[in-house]
């Protein structure tokens, strides 16, 4: 094993490093007022509370899908002996991220408040120095994660058969995306379903019942709606870059392996060590970008938001010079063009998010056009948002399929022949490193953003001064922003991770379809045996558009995200529906809660949400868990790849559709309160409160939930593809 | 050529004598009173004018795209010599079949009104029969003009190489299909803008400014309101299913010419005989079909639909019984396969009819649902819609994957390997046949919804008596049910035809591919040269699910299918503004309207509307034509094959989405409006109403227009399938 992988456990511990003394740098400043506190404290206890009953109910998920694990590699021997212990740690490590981010988020809040009544700098420091220890916790423990065990199956993997012994190890090293990717199914569904229901259930009863205002601590379920951003924005979003991070460079890792098994195990290495490598420089190159970040007193929004982008540019812009030294000292054959591939991710991803702005920010035309179709009333509030949001989807996609051709293109040497179509989609998987390479900083401006609202909930409800009120707002304003390209990030590397991973998969067929045929290292027409088994193993699984096996899947798979969309839409409403009751009861049972003197039963109400929300999921997750097996077991390797592609396809469609729409008619509404079309509890603004409601679903749990289904659809056929394989009706 | 050819003009003329004799008898009925007159005069000259507008649009795109299809015939010489005037005669009767259907529309309503007054069945059976001249009048002038082309090509391309010469028969034939597809296009597209924004325009002026009812003769948009019905959804869906119907016609022959390609020159006659010999019995049988609905005076609503079901199902059941005994006549190998793939294909579209009727009508639970949420407002009702929308998606979804695999397993004798691949695709096709066998007396019951909904108006607006308002609305009630079931089998046919038509559109490619090797009679071990290079061929195009230009394909055929969608919902807003703008113009220059003394100019709305329908929907059409040919030119074939692989799934999941979330909302209000969750005028009817309007864009604009994109984008493709073979950049 080369001595430079060094660098990739270096890496992660210096991430963790900086993360702990993030930490203890916030956890150093004081809370402020015993209000403050208090309030801080409710918070804290309703989100413990959360990951109590949520890892309750993962634990079980886990338990049983190991047994399942168990039976499938050692009973029927179709799988990995590795695979449930990889499967174990990435769910472990997946949930300790989410507590570690979401303990800091919440110790975050109410240090922020009070540091902004020091100034705005402090705060936004503050702030966004907790948000990156989420970033920073993420992409330590994936690379953790990845050291151990490259490290562990280096010595355990027979050296034998050098070419195969790389392949064989990254494909083990693959489905440790799998637990990553459960334990995101319960952060980002259940998160999503639980953070909507809060939100719905708490206006219901409290808004329009009781008639108390929005943050009223006397609502049993304000907590529950505040605890909510935590667990969507921070812990959710955090497990799904978490799984789209670790998924790329392990898919990557495995198509190095493939794409270079004739060209010598040095080579080979360097091809495997590339993704882990640039994602160590980029993890260094955050914590540089990060301590970037800080603002003048007094700064302008515009002034907040340019000191967020050098912090992240510069990262990206050296992440760009950095890749190509590391793929030069590599001595990878074509760095060049593999170097490319990492240009194309990074700019698709740039693009993405620029994209996302222009859609859902109240500056540009598309929103203000909702914003003034409201003055012919809800219906057209809704019409218009749901059509720019499915216009809002070209941007993407197309850049999206450019980036796939390109980063393609270039690493294969624009060959579009089989022959090449290993270093082909070697380059689809750089790219998708490439865009997630400095995610230690993104991520911390998405978990800032949650951050500053509720450190601005907590100036609100604590009664702080105008000054303080004013510098708190100026951050939550730029939480809203860097919410909205966030969106767009997460759903793009989802998207481009989840092709690596299609990818991947067919890697996983090609390895089983190689061992039976028990010549790996043999040279057929000068080609290696590896790379000229394709044409055979395209006609032994028949993956081609004509074969009905590849249509069917298609289809399922664009059935799987209309379902899919459409049962988390639902869920919202029903635990939503649980809330209110609970509410209610709470209001009946203590009558001391209205008149202040009683304090609500936050938890229970918080208690009630999460258990909604974790059996309203079920469903939906069962869906994502199943259908690949069942279509693999009927239809074979060629259906489940069809599959694939109608998920990826259509479900980052409906990701970006959604995503756009709930946010373009939330600032939509935003835009009618700041004064137009007759603002603030005019006819105008109760239509344009309609297209935020129905975009809170949307936005935050359908949407985002996406992400999680494309990836774990891949992720649940690689596991199984011995199963596919080996028991297949067709 | 085969003597029992000769059925297929016969069936043609006598379905077009039929359409001629209904058409007189009808004619023959009474108009009724001189209000019923002047009322059903406004609407016939409004839809005159809907026409001429159209048809003036129409022939210069009819121009260019000519002028285009010669060059590249003649010029470039890469397409059939004969594509331009197949492309032309297509349009032409497509356009005559709209025409035809649309008069006998126009003039039915008021004499079906004044039906109404003698008796109930008088009014059925007038109804319905003049739908059945829409019915009858598409089949039968589908049937003429592939009667006329066979027959001409059959004499015209040389006998030298029988193999081959029904091949390039059937697929010059099949480029008769992009002149009915282009005609669809505006007629269904066009049609579904017009209409929803001559509704919304005439809503938003006269109910909310004017403050008059619906329907009210001093609206000037209220006749424009009316034509829309009959141009949405009797020219608008007759086009729609023209289309399908001869694509699916054309496409199983050219498959069946492949399939059969080395099985000798009687049998291959016979496999492209059997979709044109089936379609002609399914005609007759339809006649009969329709001649057996009929209802007792006071029917009930439930015997009502059961006399319709009964020629319906008459209809259904005889073909299933004959089209085996065609099948066995013509003595083709694999005969009960084959029929077994027509059953598949008509239980498909029983089943998809069943499903949209349970997830729409207010009898079944999910328009309860949609119903119940009316009490928390109307971002609950659009929120449960969409939820609703969406699952509702899964039943068609997962029939249609699993006729695509039934169907081309029975024809195929269950294998999947590629050597018998065109025998699964030939099962593909039939099935699209079979289920479309039957399409005059289904087209009948879509056309009598809205004359049955206009004699309903005509009646309310003459001011008939109790008596006779009661029979029309039995009537009306009855079509919105058939409206809801005919939505679902013109999708699932669309999505079926088109898979027909992109198997054929592979068939298009592989002629290309044979001519090019010049050796399409030869033996390769023991099959045909055609059968056999199939692997070349798939290797020279590389169709297979790994390459990048198949999934940039699919990414963009998704995009497509959203982006459409979203132009055409945004179309109908803006629509509605100019029909907005011309009524407040009328209602300011002529004081005497709304005073009664002044008639307004009606004609000007619905012409204005026209304009605007028709320039609204340039954008969508421009981008449903030229993608497949941009994309062709960049990714070739692999590139278009992806694409429509891309836009065929998700595509049909859309239109159905719509098309049921649509029909859902609309139920719910009217289930309001019967007396459920406090009724008409209620807070929750209010909430309901915004649904409905929200509906209006999704069931009968975007929603319907899709199934026109899915076979626009593949015939589009398949006429130009030498571009993309000849010029691509990859």
């Amino acid at each position: 094993m080369p001595v430079v992988f060094i660098l990739v456990p270096i890496s992660s511990l210096i991430a963790l490093g900086f993360a702990y003394y993030f930490f203890k740098q916030m956890m150093g400043h004081d809370e402020g007022t015993d209000t403050m506190k208090k309030i801080a404290s409710h918070v804290r206890k309703g989100a413990a509370a959360y990951l109590r009953q949520q890892y309750k109910v993962v634990i079980i998920v886990f338990a049983v899908i190991t047994v399942i694990f168990v039976i499938l590699a050692y009973g029927l021997e179709v799988q990995n002996k590795w695979v449930p212990f990889a499967f174990l740690t990435g769910g472990a490590f997946s949930g300790l991220a989410g507590f570690f981010g979401m303990k800091a988020a919440t110790f975050a809040s109410a240090r922020v408040t009070n540091a902004c009544r020091t100034s705005l700098n402090a705060g936004l420091k503050l702030a966004f120095r907790s948000g990156a220890v989420m970033g920073l916790v993420v992409v330590g423990l994936v690379l953790l994660d990845i050291s151990a065990w490259f490290t562990v199956l280096n010595i355990f993997i027979p050296a034998a058969e050098e070419g195969l012994k790389l392949l064989t190890i990254t494909a083990t090293m693959l489905t440790f995306g799998m637990g990553a990717s459960t334990q995101a199914l319960f952060a980002r569904v259940g998160g999503g379903i639980y953070t909507k229901a809060a939100d719905v259930g708490a206006d219901l009863v409290g808004k329009i019942e009781a008639g108390i205002p929005e943050d009223d601590p006397r609502n049993p379920a304000t907590i529950a709606d505040n605890v909510g951003d935590n667990v969507g924005d921070v812990a959710g979003m955090g497990a799904d870059l978490f799984e789209s991070y670790a998924g790329s460079i392990l898919a990557t890792a495995l198509l190095g392996a493939a794409a270079f098994s004739g060209a010598g195990l040095v080579t080979q290495y360097s091809a495997v060590l590339a993704p882990m490598l640039i994602a160590a420089v980029g993890t260094l190159l955050s914590i540089v970008g990060i301590f970037m970040v800080r603002a003048k007193e007094g700064a302008s929004q515009k002034e907040l938001l340019k000191s967020m982008g050098l912090g992240v540019n510069t990262s990206a812009a050296l992440i760009l010079v950095l890749s190509w030294v590391v793929l030069y000292m590599l001595q990878l054959p074509n760095y060049w063009g593999i170097w490319g591939s990492i240009v194309v991710g990074l700019l698709a991803g740039i693009i993405i998010g620029q994209s996302t702005e222009y859609y859902t920010a109240s500056a540009y035309s598309p929103t203000r056009m909702i914003a003034a179709s409201s003055s012919t009333g809800p219906a057209t509030v809704i019409i218009s948002g749901i059509g720019i949001g499915l216009i809002s989807t070209a941007i993407p996609l197309g850049i999206i399929a450019l980036a796939i051709a390109l980063a393609y293109a270039f690493s294969s040497g624009f060959s579009f022949d089989v022959t090449s179509l290993n270093m082909g989609l070697y380059g689809i998987g750089i790219a998708s490193v490439g865009m997630l390479s400095t995610l230690g900083i993104t991520l911390a401006t998405d978990a800032y953003g949650p951050i500053a609202d509720n450190a601005g909930g907590n100036a609100e409800m604590s009664h702080l001064g105008e000054e303080v009120r004013k510098r708190t707002d100026a951050l939550d304003t730029l939480g809203n922003t860097t919410a909205a390209t966030g969106k767009g990030f997460a759903i793009g590397s989802a998207a481009l991770t989840a092709l690596a991973l299609l990818a991947a998969y067919i890697e996983e067929v090609k390895i089983m379809f190689v061992q039976f045929l028990d010549r790996p290292n043999e040279l057929i027409n000068g080609v290696p045996a590896y790379q000229a088994e394709f044409i055979d193993f395209i006609h032994h699984y028949d993956i081609h558009l004509m074969n009905p096996l590849v249509i069917v899947g298609v289809f399922v798979g664009v059935l799987s995200v209309f379902l899919f969309s459409g049962l988390t839409m639902n869920a919202v409403g029903r635990a939503a529906q649980q809330m209110v009751a609970e509410v209610r009861r709470q209001f009946k049972e203590m009558p001391g809660i209205m008149e202040g003197t009683t304090e609500p039963d936050y938890a229970r109400c918080v208690e009630i949400s999460t258990r909604g929300a974790q059996k309203e999921m079920m469903l939906p997750s069962f869906i994502a868990l199943l259908i690949p097996v069942i279509i693999g077991l009927i239809f074979g390797v060629a259906g489940v790849t069809g599959l694939l592609v109608g998920t990826i396809s259509s479900g980052f469609a409906m990701a970006i559709f959604m995503a756009n729409a709930g946010g373009a008619w939330d600032n939509a509404k935003k835009y009618i309160e700041e004064g137009h079309h007759g603002g603030k509890g005019s006819d105008n603004h109760k239509a344009a409160i309609v297209g935020d409601t129905v975009g809170d679903p949307f936005k935050d749990t359908s949407g985002p939930s996406l992400n999680i289904l494309i990836k774990l659809m891949v992720m649940a056929s690689v596991v199984t593809v011995g199963v596919a394989v080996s028991y297949s009706l067709f």
